[in-house]
């Protein structure tokens, strides 16, 4: 099978680090759960919303990302029965596509570059399973689309959900 | 439609900075003629094909790129009526991937960020047409595969072929 897995939200803790950077310039108290259901940007004052929706412009913000939780063993395994792809929407931030690169061969080096697409629409991935957290990219992809939890879609409803990397391990393994 | 047209020796001409940079560098007398049904590095003698075969992972080697001829005007014609992505096995190449984007910007700023793919295998791309110049890339590849010359294929066959982008042009406006 060919498994197509995003970054953001799903291996890569994008949620963590906006909030991470938020607290620290402007003295905040956010936390994921304050998030739930909608994004970081919008969960601060409009003052700030500027500063947080170009966080992902930064030099350096998607090197520093946390890995999510079992994402790397989940995929390691994964990756010895299946055709794994990482593909992450990353073309609207040039600054991004290094960085995401380099993190891949830091976490996940098991992923080779043969493997890796960094995209705009993600309908023009031709596989058997989609990986995301975002519903648009879920909606277009022609095969099993799973959408991954994170703080933005927990009342999206209408997709294969799951909730963890332990999760989806015992979904695709079944 | 969705037509993927690749990068280099499509749209930008690897093969003339190749030999640019070997001739200023080892005092070359090479041309495009003399690689013709060969690659670059193989033209030159052993002891230099460890350099030119690290050319591509120079910073600023794709942000020279010259355009080729005739891929912009018909590319802004195609995009107004088809799907058009352009499609790079770049990921071998890190330091490649934000200047192709900052290339893109600056000569093909008619196709969206949305509309860019950088990957490794293109068996992943679901679409009707894909141009490139690698047979590999063409074998694999669903829809109508079409092979653009470059000196490396001149002695390539299987493909449909087409020898430039007037040519392309008249074949996709039929």
């Amino acid at each position: 099978m060919v498994i197509f897995v995003d970054m953001d939200e799903v291996i890569a803790d994008t949620y963590g680090e906006h909030i991470k950077i938020y607290n620290a310039e402007f003295n905040g108290s956010l936390t994921t759960e304050k998030c739930s259901g909608t994004e970081v940007w919008k969960m601060v004052p409009e003052a700030h919303q500027e500063s947080v929706r170009k966080h992902a412009t930064r030099t350096g913000f998607f090197k520093e990302l946390k890995v999510i939780d079992h994402s790397q063993e989940v995929l390691l395994q994964l990756s010895k029965k299946h055709d794994v792809y990482i593909a992450s929407a990353a073309m609207q931030f040039p600054n991004s596509l290094e960085e995401k690169s380099d993190w891949l061969d830091e976490h996940f080096p098991f992923i080779p570059w043969q493997n890796r697409i960094l995209c705009g629409h993600k309908h023009i991935l031709k596989g058997d399973i989609l990986i995301d957290d975002r519903s648009y990219n879920l909606t277009n992809f022609d095969g099993r689309g799973i959408q991954f939890a994170s703080p933005h879609n927990v009342h999206t409803e209408g997709f294969e959900r799951a909730n963890s990397w332990l999760e989806l391990g015992e979904k695709l393994f079944e």
